[in-house]
């Protein structure tokens, strides 16, 4: 063992290689990570999630969002937002975010290697730098591989990076554009859409299914694109693009169709690709699949037992939360070290539309085609005197409650703090709680989650009420 | 029982009296709530919690508060913010908030009856109206007191309400104050100290203890200092107020001391007195103790069987939250309804200062002296990619873990969303969970929620250090 240079490389400095790597330092190993120079973080941090939320809080804050209904424009921020406004911030957090993460590799002793890795066997790594022959052989007794995914470009499509763009290329953007056409109404594709939209663009979102994000409450998505469609979006489900032309004066895009929408932008996001073409697993032993990704076990271990893959490059549901965890898991069991499993089912999705989307737990859908009864509670932000500070008039939250045990089966939330407000429904479920401890609990007044106990009543007293029939 | 007019009639309509009369109305009862006209909702709703909240939330968004960090002053929502800017939205919520109980009242089928209310004996109640003469006789079976409190004005005090005013006279200041004294350090007055601090507002706190906000966390306490001092705010612990002088140029504050305070306006928080003289309590049969407060058993009854006491006019702990539960608990209690019992000791304290404090369970000071050992786990938000997001690098969470059981035994929360965080930990100490459950959850990204992780694992890495000496 002592003959590699590491116990543990880890190929990426996400959230999965993060967690991977200090996880592995902890337990005492020799841990380093590889990164390209200027993506510390990975597309998390330089490109995606990071940029994307802080681009998001800085849209809330400069447009009035919020307040609007509360103050009227007359309190807006900036009455011209630039995209400077909105970026200046982004940079100042990715900053931030990778010293943060700089600061922790090295306090627990994890080497950054700076440079593109490229397997040369199953336990060697090549690590090329910038300069032309600067690169050096690094060897390991285990491999993480965490390279995640970049944005999947149709070849039909010709992206010039100024007005047809990917995902991962908006934050390039010189001015806010009057019109965009979305194409793909995914998690990242509607994130902007709604993003946009707030910020006064005229937003389209082509999307070739009948329907968006079918994993989330029925209720909640209509709620969603009731709230888009009142910011001016227009939504094509069912139709597919056939072409992209454009011209000094903006873009035409084509639907199959025939239908043709004009727009100064078009951002695509339809769908990501692991990156793993680069890193020549082939010479690891590995295949990856038509879209990259790396096939893993439960234990996230690939095909060649000591190498590991975690984070998006293993596909879904690529969620920077579940892939910090999974880097974690990769490195104990790399270790032998023993660990606690959280129920997979209960790791909540966060969407961070304008406004917000959490949930947590089973939908209804599920819960009938399985023929688990429940009944439902709901509270709304506006009965809410939380609700009313923060001018969050349409915001609510629902519990799915089986009748007979009054175990919570899942907690859906929309509006203001909906990413964070799941974590009591979760925290619940994940302990073994029912409605019960929610029907008597004390919450601070006035919050939000104070939605959490007026729900609680809600399907309690409809629980009662249906008894006194049984 | 036929012969009463009602079966519960609640005096008060605020957070305590709603909940008592919404339980009853629930169980099919009879109810009425007698309510004096312009004080639907009652002191919580008018003049204290909601308005004070809906300030803070206005001085946070129009100050720019949080974002001064990230985006300079040159961002500020106004740069003069009048009184008006501060409190147009504070009617308006007050106005929304009222609507709301009505309409709760309503739906219930509850009857308000509009005037004030005074004891003819003990069934029956006279409800005077504002115009002479209007008056209407009614009788419960039971009745439950909800009466709430008002400012002790000490009477060497000259209140003019403009100059030298208290907690409830505060929201109708004409201008916002150069410079301030506040007297008494309770969570009132600092609650008030720092919304004026941060609107620029040089302010002087005057408490006769020597310290501030004892049954918090120590460190989270002199946290809380260090940012008000840091907004130009001066403690004067350990000092008496001996007099208060009023010009047309100002006030002078005179301590026992004989230190002086010039400041344009002087703020007394210095505790609160039952409402119980104007009731007439003493024809009920019942007496109040010298601070006008009622004493209930652990059923929220008085001296006399039939009348229940619920809320502020019972005393501690005075919190908006923990009146409902009492309210809730009375009617249930009055018409022999089994209720579960939550843990009272988790009820979660909440303080709405900038930044906010909120804490659940116990603090390390109580540990120690009850010989509990524990472990501390921290979080720090500026860690939190979230925490950078929202521009918060001073907020933190602690997490206090027994460490054999691995039980949670207390959380505290400083920063931002702090009243909302608290209830996650206080999910998992109601539902029997322990900070295993946290090592293991998957939490969204980017939350402040996070914050939990990282104290679980904080601890439990200590946890584990520990016992490799064992």
């Amino acid at each position: 063992m002592a003959t590699h240079d590491y116990d543990l490389l880890v190929i990426g400095s996400g959230p999965g290689g993060q967690k991977a790597a200090i996880a592995a330092a902890k337990l005492g190993k020799r841990v380093a990570v590889v990164e390209r120079r200027g993506m510390v973080g990975g597309v998390c941090t330089q490109t995606g999630t990071i940029p994307s939320k802080t681009l998001r809080e800085a849209v809330l804050y400069l447009t009035g969002y919020a307040m609007r209904g509360l103050y009227g424009e007359s309190y807006r921020v900036k009455q011209d937002i630039t995209v400077q406004d909105l970026l200046a911030r982004t940079h100042f957090v990715i900053g931030r975010e990778v010293e943060v993460i700089r600061a922790q590799l090295q306090r627990n002793r994890v080497d950054l290697l700076s440079g593109a890795a490229r397997f040369l066997d199953e336990h060697a790594v090549e690590v090329l730098g910038e300069r032309r022959g600067e690169h050096q052989t690094v060897t390991a007794d285990k491999i993480v591989v965490a390279t995640g995914t970049k944005p999947a470009r149709p070849p039909s499509v010709e992206f010039d990076d100024r007005r047809v763009v990917d995902s991962d290329g908006i934050l390039a953007m010189e001015a806010i554009p009057a019109s965009m056409v979305v194409v793909g109404a995914g998690v990242i594709g509607i994130e902007y859409a709604s993003m946009f939209a707030a910020l006064g663009t005229r937003v389209t979102v082509v999307e070739r299914r009948p329907a968006m994000l079918e994993f989330c409450d029925t209720e909640v998505v209509e709620s969603l694109k009731f709230h888009l469609r009142d910011l001016a979006v227009t939504f094509r489900f069912g139709e597919e693009v056939s072409g992209v032309s454009v011209s000094e004066r903006g873009t035409v895009t084509t639907l199959a169709s025939g239908k043709k929408i004009a727009a100064e932008t078009v951002m695509y996001s339809a769908g990501r690709q692991g990156v793993t073409e680069e890193l020549a697993v082939g010479r690891a032993g590995l295949e990856a699949d038509p879209r990259g990704r790396l096939t893993v076990d439960e234990h996230y271990r690939t095909a060649v037992p000591h190498i590991y893959a975690v984070g998006d490059v293993i596909g879904f549901p690529a969620l920077a939360a579940t892939s910090m965890e999974q880097g974690r898991l990769a490195a104990y069991h790399a270790f032998d070290e023993p660990v606690g499993h959280a129920d997979a089912a209960l790791a909540p999705y966060g969407i961070y539309t304008i406004p917000e989307v959490s949930y947590c737990g089973a939908t209804e859908a599920e819960l009938t085609r399985s023929s688990v009864p429940y009944e439902v509670g709901i509270a709304r932000y506006r009965e809410l005197a939380r609700g009313q500070i923060v001018g969050d008039d349409y915001g609510m939250l629902k519990l799915l409650v089986h009748p007979d045990t009054h175990a919570l089966l899942g907690v859906h939330v929309f509006g203001t703090s909906a990413t964070e407000l799941v974590h009591v429904g979760q925290a619940i479920m994940g302990c073994g709680g029912t409605v019960d401890y929610l029907v008597d609990a004390v919450l601070n007044y006035p919050t939000l989650s104070e939605a959490y106990k007026v729900a609680a009543l809600d399907a309690t007293n409809k629980i009662r009420a249906l008894q006194a029939f049984g």
